[in-house]
């Protein structure tokens, strides 16, 4: 069938409105980035007030009669359209169906629950008092139990929610993940328990600000990351936005006491940014021009976090360099002790600050979390008392306070439900990815090791970057790596990296 | 006439929709502050996309036939509405005929014509060349045309533009202002010109960057500026910009070999702060929430950075500090001979560095070539000879080159034509307001010694900003000090105090 002038017109007129609704949602961005960066105290308020506005009329226009009809009409004469034009009708379809579900009294409600959830969160962790954030985050759930009643879902309500940041994704795929890791991460763990400790005091000294900020950008720069298309400031929690992938922004923390905190923010960040500034520019607002999911885009942040950026060949070019900058504290520090003390492995606190494999267990506690308060079975009100049983059973610490303990993540004071998992699953595909790529790449190792990344960049432009939502994660994967994603792959590197490091 | 609940609920739902408008606005002032302090160069594009449309939505908000309606029956019932809601009626209905009559597609295309134009001119200054901002000035100014007729005017288009500004202001009655300017203020120069010129050169040796912004955020701090409802960022052209009473940003640039300009930017910036944290946190959206005109604001800058922070008393108090801050550049230099230096009067090249006389012959230039644009007497590819030759004129100074001509200001690269004229008028205002706050606050100048304002700022807060827009210009004028606005105020503080400086 011959592609009529009216399908043109009409995919012009459905361009032009996903454009537009982009335009307001990544002005929500800025909005969102100038709260979390420079927004003086007293601004909150209205400032909330402002995002909900938008956040409303976002909706109003992507949900509008008119894109509905017109993405029918394209959806009907969709084998006239080039691949991508027609994949991106089915998503903006299916999108626009998805989006239908939500009343606009219920958008406005989350947007300002949002707001008062994180102010809530930020009040909360002031005082230490998970109590000062129970009964906002209460309604949250309760919104979030409505949303997805809204979306509908088969087997388990919280299968809406991970559908929202990872399609396909479900409790029982999740489960049996979770039981792989268990089974398989548990042994390796306890075989480290039983080696000697390394030493990684050094890494605690004191790290001057300024030279930290400075190693950050060139790490950033390093990679590849165009700071003429973005920027990096500093932030509570550190988060890649994007305003369009010519404006990708970047935040970091600096602790004068923790190097590693700014470091390996600045590289997984950056990792997310990457994504974002690759992504295609003429595809602005459509389907094809955003990233496939979140496991995909933490896949990436990861593959630079991890894979490359706490590899020994990484620190061959870039450790002297570190030493330079911080002579005092590293100048009699050997390469490897530094590369042992950056992948030290302990179970610990803190998410953020977790090594590779006790991470999977620190998400794990979140997945039951949200998986029992969607279900029910658990109650906002003993959310302190099952997260601390929680870090006791999987990670074997006591939680000393609430900031430490079931207030330190951000993500549900933003009503992200469902998010978390992403974060594993980013990981077991970044590994995935990074053996095809190691495989793909030839030289790539000896190029890490002169801190040389153009071809690793390139490769991922090529293979994820440049294709935005056209494949879903499964279907990326098994066209980067030949099959599905499988968890073996993680398992692989991590056995070995560790087994090196710890002696096994 | 009793209100009824009908007028109350009529009231509450414009209320409503003015906040949204006024949400959307407030969206585009975030990201026009965040272009001009932190955006990446690449990000401009889309930007200028994202500003457009967000502007093309408050215009169809704010001119919905709902909104008309709804101001229809208000306006209808005024009189039972208590006398601020009424006069928002009356502000608002005049707003929205005045808005109707823009076509959506003028609002877009001036939108994204002042996105262009402001990005030629960033690089006609880049490459010091006017003939790079030309092709699109012209269409700026074409547009500004259309805009006049649009409006409709009497006896001149340019009223059209200066009524946007400032209500009431027309080309008869500054003809006559500036008249007055050049028969009052030229003899005063002349008489200057006889006299030894003061010494400035110690303003002008190397003061440095972080001492000299800590210096403008400490005085922004004295003259009761709240920093946790705003903040300073640096720009390439100052300015303030609101996004609520409760989150009024400044930004200052700073020259490391003038002194003056962080300070006195400093200073005329945080009075248009002042005003706007001052004005009725509970108006948000509506005219009584909003500023007078450009005059009044321009008032409040004005009086701060001249007749207060260029005078003798407030020197007796901050010059000690400075002197601590730069011993080497001050230390040996005495207090009158630094109030001479900075209030040297001398005809130069730049507006935003002019002294306090001269400054009006800058606006004069200005003036005479929007109203010859406007009408047709001058053409853009003749401005850089016009603007040249009225230098010469009215300043007698050749101007070197267009960076430093024609191309110094931002404001018309904005489409801001008619903005110009009431920097002249704020400042007459400002004399005037002054003398009256004199009369009225018993010890002000000594409470200025003593770098005491709470007195004055109060006297501003009562007298000026929490009307709001209840008062036009001119009666505001009449209420605060008994007299519309009349030049010989701004004389007489001329006279005396640059009598005083240059012995006359």
């Amino acid at each position: 069938m011959a592609q009529t002038s009216s399908t043109i017109t009409r995919y012009d007129a459905y361009k032009q409105k996903m454009q537009q609704v982009a335009d307001i949602r990544h002005a929500i961005a800025v909005l969102g980035w100038d709260q979390e960066t420079y927004l003086p105290e007293k601004g909150a308020a209205f400032r909330g007030q402002q995002i909900t506005t938008l956040s409303t009329l976002a909706h109003e226009l992507f949900t509008a009669p008119q894109l509905g009809e017109l993405l029918d009409a394209l959806n009907r004469e969709k084998e006239t359209l080039e691949p991508v034009a027609a994949k991106n009708i089915t998503l903006s379809l299916e999108d626009y169906q998805k989006n239908k579900k939500y009343p606009a009294s219920f958008v406005a409600e989350l947007s300002q629950t949002t707001n008062e959830c994180y102010h809530a969160w930020i009040n909360a962790r002031k005082e230490g008092n998970y109590a000062v954030f129970q009964p906002v985050l209460n309604r949250m759930v309760e919104l979030k139990r409505k949303e997805a009643d809204l979306l509908g879902y088969v087997d388990h309500p919280y299968n809406a929610l991970l559908n929202e940041y990872e399609k396909g994704a479900t409790t029982t795929m999740l489960d049996k993940i979770f039981s792989d890791v268990k089974t398989a991460l548990t042994p390796l763990l306890r075989n480290i328990e039983q080696r000697p400790q390394v030493k990684k005091d050094f890494l605690h000294l004191h790290y001057d600000r300024n030279r930290q900020w400075e190693f950050g950008i060139q790490l950033l720069k390093d990679m590849g990351y165009d700071m003429t298309a973005g920027r990096q400031d500093v932030s509570e929690h550190p988060f890649t936005i994007s305003f369009s992938p010519q404006d990708v922004r970047v935040t970091t923390r600096i602790d004068e006491n923790d190097f590693g905190n700014m470091t390996w923010s600045c590289i997984h960040e950056g990792g997310h940014a990457l994504y974002e500034q690759g992504l295609d520019t003429t595809a602005y607002g459509l389907p094809s021009g955003e990233a496939a999911s979140l496991g995909i885009h933490e896949s990436q942040s990861r593959l630079w976090e991890n894979n490359v950026g706490r590899s020994l060949v990484f620190w061959q070019h870039h450790y002297p360099q570190l030493q330079q900058l911080f002579p005092d504290n590293l100048g009699t520090v050997s390469l490897q002790d530094f590369y042992k003390a950056i992948n030290l492995v302990q179970p610990s606190l803190i998410r953020t600050e977790a090594d590779e494999l006790t991470y999977h267990f620190h998400v794990m506690v979140r997945y039951e979390i949200e998986k029992g308060l969607l279900e029910g079975t658990y109650q906002t009100k003993d959310l302190r008392e099952i997260w601390n049983s929680y870090y006791k059973e999987f990670l074997h610490v006591d939680v000393p306070n609430d900031t430490q303990g079931v207030l330190q993540d951000i993500h549900w004071s933003h009503g992200s439900f469902g998010y978390f998992p992403t974060y594993s699953l980013g990981s077991f595909y970044a590994a995935q990815f990074f053996t095809a790529a190691q495989q793909q790449i030839p030289g790539l190792t000896g190029q890490i090791a002169e801190g040389k990344y153009e071809a690793l960049l390139s490769w991922l432009r090529q293979q994820v970057h440049r294709h935005g939502r056209y494949y879903t994660s499964n279907e990326l994967c098994e066209k980067i790596t030949g099959q599905p994603l499988d968890f073996k792959y993680f398992l692989e590197y991590a056995t070995q990296k560790f087994g090196n490091i710890y002696g096994l």
